[in-house]
């Protein structure tokens, strides 16, 4: 039987007059779609028009919850009370699951955003804190995790659904962090390799680390970039090099981990 | 049988440092409470804090959405296309069921706030416009409407469940408008006089005019003011000459009109 | 002697990850840019960025304040008490005034945009209550008007320097107003008929209707637009034109009008 | 010849319809005020009342700038280019020039707020960046520093114009930095004790800490808050204890550290 992955992008980050990233590219290329909630970026009318796209072409509606800061897109450290982080995250799904609704779809997983999602991937408690009030007001939801961080170890303890992610244009380090940005071979720009890269990765259930270790992980996604023209090309044409190699494109199934 | 009447109040309004109204004194007068879904005032916190307290207390909880205007508190008219109030209605909806749900609650009644409650009562196609995004996603949420305007019409061709309020400290025109704040006698000021024409107002089932017209109506409930310590206090009062009068308090029932 | 006129375009829209328009390709057409100033759009380092850029090519720099309605662009029009409407102006100019001075240029000319805009080119108290706020804190200032229009008058009465705009790509009607962008010929899409009829007004001093009709004015600048890839292009070859019609480009000098 | 020092309170904190301390009772108290600038709280008329009201009392006016962060307060830590550091600086420094010029006043001195003043307080580069951007718009502008720390070291680097700043109500450790909040002593809540505090710290010349050591720094202005009603009371009589010690009140003169 064929191997099978999710492909997921951040979407839906445009804002008022401002337009981010082209969706619609998007939505032919992914499985699944993480849509910003207003906070960070996104808007009532955003998430409307995202989330109808991406119930028509059957991909799956995530909330994408973000700290509260629109000028620096979410991408600021913030320290909150884990009283204060529950609410924030509560709020945020509860306002993804009713635009969802109303656009004849569902809310179907959990991804967090920028600095939210980097804390989150170092602090235990604090990935707990926010997957349980997610889970408080969305008991089925799906947590989408960054395979082999705090994020998964917490989405673990709570035996709820999960899906494990890793990234398709980023090298790994021995531990299962991402290597350095200013490193050289970080990012990997090259579709094919990516492509290449994932599918050894998702057949062999294990990170493959740019040293060449192998750390067996599941692998339920993969996470794609659209927030530019060649963003957006690079991703279809990972999509394109993983069915070359024989894996399956599906939705994940959030088994817990 | 006693006349039975409902009393409710906007709450919820502070923000971050901000506090604005006296919460806690007003969950022991009304039974329903009206509160900020974070877009006119309010924010994830002070939701998660007034639900909870609004649970404890057993007063009914509901979502107050108002434009997107915190600098303004929502008092400032927008013209919006109608899909887009749509979905600014249905965000701070569903962002109020998560934060009901959390707090071991859940959202029974809608109240517009503000500018959007003053266009929705002019304007009947925008008022049912609210309604319906309301109802899409929370199909039994109850519609606060204020009696004999357009808000009412609205919801009586929806035949969703609604709840009539009339105003406990403002006269009525003969049009069942309310006389204009700069006006001789607009405000009424005496908590027993308040108290007492709201009970003949319930008691007849009727708006009384400042001019002594009878307008029949369905009165469901009464609003009252809580934004300063003596509007708590008149409040208070006019709950007490309720009382006194004959009038029982409960929670509407909803019962479509 | 070669008539002469002064281009002008809204730059400095961008806010924070959010990229808007082309403001290096519009300062190589434009002499004056008109830079938002944080309410509707850009932010502290989008107007230091725009204005060390219009510095390095001699552009004339102008305060380019909005209603604070950073969601609508703008373009949300807003009822504010006079004292208010002077004070958010004042805020934004000297705002504008510091950040000019920091890239070593300074405010030269005012320009209200969108909402504030629209209904200041109605009211003509409104617009001089604007632009005796920014003359307060700014007193050489240049107000930019849309000719023959209330802003026109206002600022004829104030004795202030004045630049008198019209629009290069939009047709008008006998009283000067715009006609309807709903109604054919309204927008003007080819760059050489926009060329030849600015040169045509600048040359004759004079506002040419759709009809025909020859309205005198001082003409001093004209408006183009970049926020889009076509605007920028359609704004390049109004500029070519203009000068093969042996028009001069150059800064407006703010004599009252 | 007496010893003579400067009080100085925030003010100006209001937002909107959100009201916050009694910055007219404490302008009766302050010969300096540090207001709000917009940013964590704030707003261009509750800036241009401030100011207004500061100028009728011949109270100095203070630029109080914060990070982009309403709901926090200014009280989250950000990390930040050194450049935006400096442009949001800026920017807020220029607005509040405009609203003192039309309040018929002057922005003479600068305080930093929150998690921006306690970031300055420890970093030197950082509070450096942030005078430097400060005095690139206003070259003559005071910058008030927490006394003995980085603030004071920035200053004293930069040749400026100074005021050294400490706390009515705060114990100090013996390294010059307040003794934590959560420890016993920590918060001063006795007004005749501060003030005699104060009283001896000014003749003195020098912090005297909890432990009873003298360490030596010139002293211009005492920091009082303002925020509650008791703080208020507290301020007053700070400024009684003050003068019956025989300290006189006035303006900080600024000269450099």
């Amino acid at each position: 039987m064929a191997p099978t992955v999710d492909l997921n992008a951040d979407m839906g980050e445009s804002y008022g007059a401002w337009k981010m990233g082209d969706d619609a590219a998007l939505l032919d290329i992914v499985t699944s779609a993480n849509i910003a909630c207003g906070f960070h970026a996104g808007d009532w009318d955003v998430m409307a028009d995202t989330m109808q796209a991406a119930v028509a072409r059957d991909v799956g509606i995530g909330a994408h919850p973000g700290f509260p800061d629109l000028h620096g897109f979410g991408r600021q450290r913030m320290k909150m009370a884990t009283s204060s982080l529950q609410n924030l995250v509560r709020y945020q799904v509860g306002a993804a699951q009713a635009m969802a609704k109303a656009a004849g779809g569902a809310v179907r997983h959990l991804k967090l955003h920028g600095a939210l999602a980097n804390m989150a991937s170092e602090d235990e408690a604090m990935a707990r804190a926010c997957y349980e009030a997610a889970l408080s007001v969305a008991p089925d939801i799906i947590i989408m995790v960054l395979a082999g961080t705090a994020q998964q170890r917490a989405a673990s303890t709570l035996g709820c659904p999960v899906a494990c992610e890793i990234f398709a244009d980023r090298a790994y380090n021995d531990d299962a962090t991402l290597v350095d940005r200013s490193l050289p071979g970080a990012v990997i720009h090259d579709p094919d390799l990516a492509g290449k890269r994932m599918a050894d990765m998702v057949r062999e259930g294990a990170i493959l680390t740019q040293n060449g270790k192998r750390i067996e992980t599941r692998i339920d996604t993969i996470c794609l970039h659209g927030d530019t023209p060649s963003a957006v090309r690079i991703a279809a044409e990972v999509r394109r090099a993983l069915q070359d190699s024989g894996v399956a494109l599906a939705r994940f199934n959030g088994a817990p981990v």
